[in-house]
C-alpha cells in the first residue's frame, strides 16, 4: 500500500517526508542493546558533544540534543529571556507564526520587525532595541532581551558572514543575545554562496542550535551555546518544558554519526562526497541536497520558469498559473507556498539528504 | 569501549537504558525511505491509531503520539485544565515530584494527598473534592479539575478494577476527569495479579497514555482520549508544547508495531510468547519483563532477602544493610531509591523488554 | 511645597493626576466606619452593579469591580481565551504596547493589525479570522480568539455606532468575542460626534469595561459582562490575577456615586450639569473635560494652530515647531507625544473631570 | 439601610471590614484637586518612601506600593524567581492556600511544609533545602529558590527575633532569599511579646510588605527591599503583574500618613496614644487592636472558654460546642475558622485600628 502510493509521484514536497539517513539507523541498530545511563550523559551522547564542540571550534561550549524545533525555540528562547523581556524576531519567523504561540506560551512577547525575503538587518535591530531605551515609557513596555534570527531563513535566504557579524556587533553593543535557528542549518552551509561556517556561529552567537530533524535525523536539534553556563540549570528548564529525552542516547548516535567522517564506503547514498574534502556525514548531507536543487534551478530557468524570489539552498520557488499548476501536481508533489493577488501561485520545490539523483532526472524532464 | 563497560556487571538499573525492540529497528529500516506526509497524519500513525483504537476497544477514541511522559503529562493535564483549576496528585506521583515543576510552569498547582505505596484512594480524592466545594472560602482556592495517577504507579504497584472503578465513579459524580499516566503500562498489563485491561481503561477513564519510552520503543507514548474531541484544538496544543514531531511517523510506526500481533519466527527475544494467547508485541515485552521479575523475587524470597514492599510488576525494591549493598553493587547495577532512617538502604531491581534469560539466571546466583 | 509645584505652571499633560470628584470622597467619609463584608459582596458594590447594569440596559449583565486598566485586560481576555487562541488588537493598542507583555504574561499572543487612528475596521479583523481559517498551516498558529478595541482608541478617536455594529456582526458571524477597553469612555460618551450608548455597548460586545481611574474615581474598572455566566468562575479568576480587592467596597462606592444621579445642589464643579437631562455623576465628568477640549480645540484652530489629526474626544493633538514647544512648555504641563521625522513635535493638551474652567480661559489667552 | 444592618450585631469578624483611618481619609481630602505626576512618581509617594525607609533603618531600600496582598505576593515571589525555582512556604501559608494559586498561574511551585500554628521553622527548612541538594534526582526537581513566611502568620502568631534569625542564617547559608508577607504587620509590631522591628526585618530579609489593607488603609501594601536594586526592572514587573496605580499617589498618601507622627489632637479615636512614645500612626493602629484584643483575651478566660491556641495578636481563637455558637452568633459578627472532628467549632474573634473600646465593653459583657 505505502509503496503504491509512494511510486506515483516524484516526491519533492518537503525534506522532512522520509526517516532518517541508512547511516544513522544502522548506527542505532549496532548499538541497541547496550546498556547506558539515561538523559544524555551517557558515553555516545557525550562521544557527539565533543564532536560538535570540535566542529564548531568552540571548547567550552554547552551542548544539549532536544527533539524538534518548536520546543527547542520555546525552551531556549524561555530559558534566556527574563520575565520582563521578548525576543525579537522577523514577522516571518518561524516564531512568530509557525510556533502555535509557544513563546507567548512561555510567557514572552515576539517583538516582530519587517523582513527582506526572511531575513532582519543590523539596522532595524539597532532602532528597534535603541527606540525602546529612548522611549520615554519603555518602563511600561516589554524589554527587547534576545534577538531571534534563522539560518538558512524560513524563505531558504541566507546571512552573509558581513551581515551576520553586524547583527552580533549590534546585539553586543546593546548586551543582548543573539540566537539563530539553524533548524535546515545543513543546508545552508553547504550552499556555494554560504561564508558562514559553525566557528561563525559559535564566534558571533549565544546560542544556536544544528538541526537534525530536517537534515537526515529521525528526529534531534543540537542545542550549542558558546559559553560554558550561559543558561544556569539547562537540564532543569529542558525537563521542565518536556524536552528531556529518557534514553538521550537515541539523539545523542544521531548526532555522533552525523559529525562523523563519512565512511569510503558508505552504504549511504551520498557516499562518493566521502571521497572529497567534506568529511563529516552533516555536510554530505547538506552537498546532496544543494547539488539537488542547482541542478533542478538551473532547468527552471532554462526552461523559462518564473523564479518567485532567489534563494540560494534547497528550497526553490516558482511563480506558476493555474494551468501549470495543474500539470505539475498532477505529476509531482510539491508544496504550496501562497496564492498571489493576481491569482497565480508560489509552489516551492524541496530537496534533501534523502533526494536521489534519478530523480533529480525524472523531475527536469517534467518541468 | 561500550561493549567493555557494559559486559562488566549484570544490568538492571532501570527500563529505559537500551535502545528499542528489535522488531521496532526492524520496521523503521524497512520503511525509512518511504515519503509520507508529517505531523502525524501518514498512514503508519492512522494504522497505530487504528490498532490502538482496536486494543482499548475504543472505536471513537481520538489517539496522538508524544515524545516522553513529562511532555505528555504536561500537554494532557495543561490542556484539560481551566485555568482556575488544579490536578489532584499523590504526593508521590510524578508530576508532584520528577517533572522540574513542568505542571506548574503551565500554571497550574499540583494538590497533592497522601499515598499509600504510591496510591490514592476513592475516599482521599472524595474528601479533597467535596472539601473544596464545602470550604467556604473556596472561590479564593485552586478548584479541583482532574484527577492524576500512574498504572503501575512510581512504586510499582497496581490499581484493582475495584479500586478503579471506584476512583472513576467519584471523579464522575464531581465532573472531575480521570487521566491515568501509563508510562510502564505494558508491565501492568502483564501482571499475574492485574484485573485491569486497556478497554477498562477506556470505558473508566477520561485520558490516559500507553507508554513507549519504558516499553520497547525508542520513545513515545500513545495518548488516547476516549471520547472524541474530549481536548478540542488538541492538536495546536501538542504543537504550542513542542511535543509535535515533524516526522510524527516514526512514532506512529513504532506503535503500529507495538500493538502488531508478534509474528511466529520473531527475532525478538520474546518470540516465543507469539504462539500464546498474547498477540501483541506490546504484550509480549510486558510479559518477558514480568517472568524475569517473578524469577528473581522468588529466589529473593528464597535466599531471605528483606523485601522493602510489594511490588507485582517489573520493579523490586530490597532493604539491605551497608554489607550486603556493597557486594551488590560490585556485581550489578542497581537503582538507589532511599537512604532509611535505621542507615540501611532501599534498592531497586528493575526488569524490561530487554532483560535476557540467561541474565536472570547469573543475577540469581549472585544473590 | 506641593502648592507651590503645582501653581506654577498650567495642567494640562493628562487625565489621571488629581485624586477623585468630590462627591466620591465625601461618599467615602460618610460611610467610612460602617461595616461591610468583603470582597465586593457588600451592599454598596451590590447597589454599584445594579446602578450599572441599569445604565447599560443588560438586566442578566455580571459586573465586577477592579483596580486599573492593565489588569482588568490581562484579567478578562487571559480569562476569556483559552490556550491555543491569542487577541487581535490594533499595533497601536494599550494591551500591544504599553502593557508590558501583561498578556503574553498570561500566555497568549496579541495578533496586531494596522490601525487608522487607533481603530480598527470590520475588514482588516474579517480578513484576519478569515485568513486563520483558509490557511492550511493553521493548526500550527495561534487561533484568534478574541476582538480587543478601545473606545475612545488611545488616540482619542471615537468608533461611530454603525462601525461597531460591523465589528460585531463580525466577531458574531466567527464566534470570537469582542472586548471594549473603556479607560476613557466617560469622555467617549460625553462627546457631541458620539453615537455609542452604553446599552449599545452592552448589545454589540460580549465584555467591556467602564472606567473609573481616568474618569474621576481615586482608581476602579467597571468590568460589565453582559450575558450571564459569559466568564465561568471569574471571581476566582480575578483573585489570581491579584485583582480582587479585599475592602472591595472601596471600588464599589466610587462606582454607586460615579452612577447616581447627581444631587441639585451637589459640590462638584460640574454641579449644574445635574439640572439637565445628564443624570449620572460619570455623564457630568464626560461632559466637563468635553467642553473644555471643545473650547480649547476652536481656540487652537482660531489660532491656527496645526491639529496633528482629528480627535473629538478629550485629548488634543497639536504639531508644534522647537520654538512653539519652547513656549509652550514654559507656561503649561502638556504631554509629549511623539518626535516627527521633520523634527516637529506632537504635542498632547488633555482635559478632564478636574479641569477648572478658568484654567481653560488661561491656556486659551496663552495659546 | 446600611446603618440598620451595622447597628444590630457587634462586629469582630474581621479587620478590613471597614473604610481607612481618618487621618488618611483626610489627607486624601487635603490633597484631592493637586495635580501629580503618575505611577508613583509624585511626591507624596516620594516622601511615604522616605519615611518607609526611616522606620526600617534601611536608607537604601527600594520602596514599592502596590495594591493588595495576594497581587503583592505574586509580583514579588514571582519577579525573585527562577522559572526552574520554586517557593517554600507553610502548608497553611496564604499563597499556600487563599490566592487561588496565583503562585502557580506564574509559573511556580509552592513547596509546602509542615506548620506548628502557621510557623516554620530553620530546621525543616534547611532539611527542605539540604535535602533537594543532597537528591540524586534533584535536577529534575523544583529547586528551592525563596522562602515565604508570615508576620504574624495566619494563625496570628509571631516569629520571636531567635527564630526569624535561624530562619535568615539558613536562608543566607544557602543563598536562598527570605521574604515575609506582613499583610497584619502593625498587629505584630504592637504585641507586647514581639521583639521583631522593622529594623529587624529589613536586616534579616531580602524582602517583605507592609501590610496597608488590614491596618487602616482603603487598600495598599509597602513592598521593602532592603538592598537596592534587588529585583531589577521590578517596575515593569510591577506593572505587567497588573500592580501599578496610574494615580500612584493615592497609595503614597496613605503610606505617607501611616508612617507620619501622628498628630496631637488627632480626630482618629487612637489619638490618646500619640502622646506617648508611639509616634507613628501605623503603630498606633497596631496599639488600639492589640489594647482591645488584650481585654477580650482576658475576659475569655476569666470566663472560662476554651482558647483554642495561643494568639498574641488581633485574632483570637475560641473553641465553642453548639450551644454557645449560636447564642454568641446571634449577638455578635464573628469568623467560622473551622468544624473539629468532635463536632465543636473553632471561631475567630478580630480587632482591627476601628475597635471601638466601648463595643469591646459590650462584648466582654456578652461572653
Amino acid at each position: 500500500m505505502n509503496q503504491n502510493k509512494n511510486s506515483s509521484k516524484l516526491f519533492f514536497a518537503s525534506d522532512y517526508m522520509e526517516g532518517a539517513h541508512p547511516l544513522i539507523l544502522q548506527r542505532l541498530m549496532e548499538t541497541n542493546l547496550l546498556h547506558t545511563a539515561g538523559y544524555g550523559t551517557d558515553e555516545f551522547s557525550e562521544s557527539a558533544r565533543a564532536k560538535v564542540r570540535k566542529a564548531c571550534n568552540a571548547p567550552d561550549a554547552d551542548v544539549y540534543f532536544l527533539v524538534g524545533g518548536t520546543q527547542t525555540n520555546a525552551t531556549v528562547i524561555g530559558s534566556i529571556l527574563r520575565p520582563y523581556q521578548g525576543v525579537i524576531a522577523a514577522e516571518t519567523g518561524h516564531v512568530s507564526t509557525h510556533e502555535a504561540g509557544a513563546i507567548e506560551a512561555g510567557g514572552h512577547k515576539v517583538i516582530t520587525l519587517p523582513h527582506k525575503n526572511g531575513k532582519l538587518d543590523a539596522d532595524s535591530i539597532e532602532r528597534c532595541i535603541q527606540g525602546y531605551w529612548d522611549d520615554a515609557n519603555h518602563e511600561h513596555m516589554v524589554m527587547p532581551g534576545l534577538v531571534y534570527i534563522s539560518q538558512p531563513t524560513e524563505f531558504g535566504t541566507l546571512y552573509s558572514l558581513d551581515e551576520l557579524t553586524k547583527i552580533s556587533e549590534t546585539c553586543r553593543k546593546h548586551n543582548v543575545p543573539l540566537y539563530v535557528d539553524g533548524a535546515r542549518l545543513a543546508y545552508g552551509l553547504a550552499c556555494r554562496q554560504n561564508d558562514v561556517t559553525l566557528p561563525d556561529l559559535a564566534r558571533l552567537c549565544d546560542a544556536f542550535y544544528i538541526g537534525g530533524t530536517k537534515c537526515g535525523a529521525l528526529f534531534g536539534e543540537a542545542v550549542v551555546l558558546p559559553q560554558h553556563d550561559f543558561i544556569p540549570h539547562f537540564f532543569t528548564l529542558i525537563k521542565q518544558n518536556g524536552a528531556l529525552l529518557a534514553k538521550g542516547r537515541i539523539a545523542g548516535i544521531q548526532f555522533e554519526t552525523l559529525f562523523s567522517e563519512l565512511p569510503m564506503n558508505s552504504s549511504g547514498e551520498s557516499g562518493e562526497s566521502a571521497a572529497s574534502d567534506m568529511p563529516l556525514l552533516y555536510e554530505a548531507i547538506g552537498q546532496n541536497a544543494i547539488d539537488a536543487a542547482d541542478r533542478i534551478r538551473a532547468a527552471l530557468v532554462e526552461k523559462g520558469y518564473e523564479i518567485s524570489f532567489e534563494c540560494p539552498t534547497n528550497q526553490l520557488f516558482i511563480t506558476v498559473d493555474d494551468t501549470q499548476k495543474e500539470r505539475l501536481e498532477a505529476l509531482l508533489e510539491l508544496s504550496f507556498w501562497e496564492k498571489l493577488p493576481d491569482g497565480r501561485t508560489v509552489l516551492r520545490i524541496c530537496t534533501s539528504w534523502a533526494t536521489d539523483s534519478s530523480d533529480v532526472d525524472k523531475l527536469i524532464e517534467i518541468l
